[in-house]
């Protein structure tokens, strides 16, 4: 089979012919159909992630068709479409048992390699998915549009939750992109609360409103801390920083009104510096979330199927030209989501 | 009536002799049984806390019985045993309703004054309460075990439902003193967890060893981040910081394991710098907890009826000695907690 | 001031010129504009609910102008367009400062009396409101479509928060009048979940379609626990019943899947027999729902400002058609809700 | 292997030699040292309950050493001791991904088989446990205070997590059997709540008093609705019924305070009619809790590890005297719990 292999980090992805893999047991083999391009995809391949390990395929937005499965796998057929929850887990701690696998001490991803875990990823025809709990069905769906709910939509909607909003509350996104496009849509049609976007970039707060915002600001332009204060009279109910480096996390910090939630996603590093005693006075809750769960992609599902979220992609490659969807992605040019077509 | 007002920042409290309030419609004064001594109103009196105003009355966790009251108040009758519930709030914002009133950005507290809110204190032979809704009924029960709960025992239940924990949980408890010696028993008696209590100070520990902690440690001597890693095997569950200074909080921080909670109650302040990336790498819960509300004082109350929680009230001080007493917790020398009986 | 009373149970509400209340120190008095009128108002005025004394004067959904306050109101002035929160609560029972006010043992309403409790209501051109916390601002906003919020849009969003539904659940709603026609927007609008409407009435089936019910099922016609198993493969993962009588609650039992929850709401009265063991295998759970919260009622505002629900005000009577929107509405011929225009 | 096996419904066990079992890939088998004598074994025998289907080999609550594993096993090695969690399901429904497997629609049970589903249990020398997942370590814990565990607790401690109690609750615990004497060790020790305890035997009662509770009532004697109002003043926070007939549910629902919460869990069957507006007027909570989850196996042993709980065995048999244990327990002479020692 074709995969685009990431050999040695910072350097394109290689075109390789690789042997088929062979199901194990409870495992899956998929034809790859579509797979997105993820922010953390391009971040491991490049070398900025410390411990990433090569060779790897990346690609963990993915959806197939079955077309091999274990002796093991119940509840599947080969030919049926899937989605992969791209977080693998050991089912049997306590985080696991809990509905909580995203905590699993366990857990290992699939598309990249990291400190000896982690397995091979949908930039290539096909795919070895090791265990068939961690595919859902999207049978009659478009697969190019499921394809980002298996991160970026995953990521957001779980943020969303972990921002424990209200209706009536306040709730600024500070990014809107590949997830952030996503987070909006459901803060609008999920959560149906007040919306204020964050960015810097005047195509993806276009974007934004768009989608439905309630205030958009570009904080090249305008103070996001003060705008804040004014229209809520308080401050934030809560942020999501889906950039969290130390300029927006401060910003997203600053902003919070007494109770606030200040939910971390992004990757791009920083440190953000707390005041202890500021902490206590304000009850604040600084709170890292991480992919999302089963739960949240089955629910995720469920939501696109009946429009209230819809993943926008704006590109799609074929899987040879992975490295210029990485140059665009790189580079800030890519609205929403882009996505390979192996 | 006698009172002993802090009349200017850092300088002693003066005995004053000044005139018996009256009751507002919805008020009631009360006759001061006993008043605990707590490191916010020294803190206050010393001028540590930008913003205080003098004079004022320090002393809020006050336990008295009903002399007068207003022609509003119902459910209560002169000569009642009352505990007074220290957070004065506005009974009608979205916080107030929800039971979330230690949230509400108009309230003010009694013993120190702030930025012009709050009102006299406990260090007085009477001292009026406003609203008849910020007394509890505690008849029958002693006074001087009782006062503590209003603000130290408070706090420390709120932290510990903050803290999340079930009962197979390791907690981190970093301070045994006025709070952290309740927190111990709460923890032990009603969380049912294993606790590791973290101090400098031997005699505390030694304490804490008695209250049941399951491992004591001293800072000084070991380092606490790696004995809760050897002991877990994957990090703190949650830890909670009753001391909350740039050192303890980096402790409580870099012991949490996966999904662990770090909650921030002392007000010696300091500041903390956290790594974004890591944040959601951790799935970490950073949260303030301040003060706690009424439902967390009547649970309070019910639990120490039935000997599940017992303040140390190691120091009795008549009401003209509050500046002994204010020396005696600046200089660490107080165990548990101490009280005045005006 | 002009007033509707129910002097006799049973018999017409009869007009009387009666003084103008003056406020009590927290209380106020309002210029009434609009007051809805609910089934309940009927039920008590028709002597259907044991207990009820007379006179007094119905009507529990009222949206006023402040035109007297009492000297201890706080944050509210003299003209001012307000709701009411028509549970007056004791404020200091565990239920009330828990955020759970509607669960208070000592609670009354306005708009009925009975046994001893209760105060008059907004039949009339003044209502005195005696605590300012049960009165919410609404200025700007159109008070013929506020009024319906106080009692039929806070039942049926308490109802909806009780069902406790994911976006993905199948959700029945049983009876689509006062309060259905509201749950019916919520479900679609702030819950996203699939919906099922079940009336006997055409004209509500066809409200129901028109308010983005997925399925409606006259229950005349169609045997709705067949097709509600039919629809979702298991059951249905929560019922609430608006009507909850004998016939209703049975149906809504039977079609629940396991883990499924029946919300109780309306008050027609009936008996529904529930085989012991099979509630343990099923894992069910029926959940008594009575009114809301203060906040549900402002939460409910909010949401009615975006237009996320919009409560339908079919007819409009003066005070003096009292009996004529009694009449109409004990024969079924209101759609959504009827009000009153002091 | 020798084994007790219900050949026909109604009829003795027999003993019968039959062949090792072989693991499947997933599974292993366990040599059996213990396993608990449980009600719904008897029932299941005895026929009493429609649809179960003969040859089984009966017995849920087991304990053993791993004899032999699959080749996917992970996480466990030959020889060590572990607990059966008796719930197995599909792993990829939207109950089973959220911590919820209870609930799962395809759940099947060990130790009784019924229509068409289930597998065979632990009154054997050796069992097949068809999935690691169901499995949990209980090294150097002794096998016959853990057994009963796995049912007996497990349905406890679920249950006591479904009346969501706070500590300043009252909760009723109707019938102090099996499940009962350990539900109440879990009440008075880790929900440390006020219980009275309801049975109509005096030893259990009598048991009942020396494991903790505050109130002991025999039904037989005395009205256990009209003492538990006396003594809450308002009727019961929760109430779980262990019993769970007719009359018990009856009183059960008597009790209740507005907002009270009824837990159904006893089988022994019968009809319980509730008024359906006396439901919505009290906001009463009738929850139906089954078996419980591997959480709460998790958390159960690290209690009883702290002699937080610990299950009373009473009686102990060999495998050849199952049928002697079970006539005791029809007899209601089995105080706490008996066991099979294979």
């Amino acid at each position: 089979m074709k995969a685009m292999v990431c050999t040695s980090l910072g350097k394109p992805l290689e075109l390789q012919d690789l042997p088929l893999p062979k199901p194990s047991n409870d495992g899956v083999v998929l034809r790859v159909e579509v797979c997105g391009v993820c922010h953390s995809d391009l971040f491991h391949a490049r070398g900025h992630i410390k411990g990433t390990n090569t060779p790897f395929i990346p690609g963990h937005e993915i959806v197939g068709t079955i077309y091999e499965m274990g002796p093991d796998v119940q509840g599947f057929s080969v030919g049926e479409r899937v989605i992969v929850y791209p977080v693998f887990t050991c089912g049997i701690c306590k985080e696991c048992v809990s509905g909580l696998e995203h905590l699993c001490d366990k857990w290992y991803p699939i598309g990249w390699k990291i400190e000896g875990r982690g397995i091979d990823g949908g930039f290539a025809e096909y795919v070895h998915v090791p265990n068939f709990r961690n595919i859902l069905k999207v049978e009659g769906l478009n697969p190019e549009e499921v394809a980002p709910l298996a991160c970026a939509g995953l990521t957001a909607l779980h943020a969303l939750y972990e921002a424990q909003v209200h209706p009536d509350d306040l709730l600024v996104l500070i990014g809107v992109g590949g997830l952030g496009h996503m987070a909006l849509q459901l803060a609008k049609n999920l959560m149906n609360v007040t919306v204020v976007a964050v960015d810097i970039d005047e195509k993806k707060l276009s974007l934004a409103s768009k989608l439905g915002a309630d205030y958009v600001i570009n904080s090249l332009k305008e103070d996001p801390v003060a705008f804040v204060r004014k229209v809520s009279g308080r401050g934030a109910d809560a942020v999501i920083d889906f950039v969290n480096n130390s300029e927006t996390s401060k910003i997203a910090f600053q902003m919070l009104g007494r109770g606030g939630r200040h939910v971390f996603v992004g990757v791009y590093g920083g440190v953000l510096s707390i005041p202890t005693a500021f902490m206590v006075g304000g009850s604040f809750r600084l709170i890292g979330s991480f992919m999302g769960t089963r739960r949240h992609l089955m629910e995720l599902i469920s939501l696109y199927k009946r429009g209230i979220v819809k993943p926008m992609v704006s590109s799609k490659f074929k899987l040879e030209e992975a490295n210029e969807a990485f140059n665009k992605l790189e580079r800030g040019e890519i609205e929403g989501r882009s996505i390979l077509k192996p």
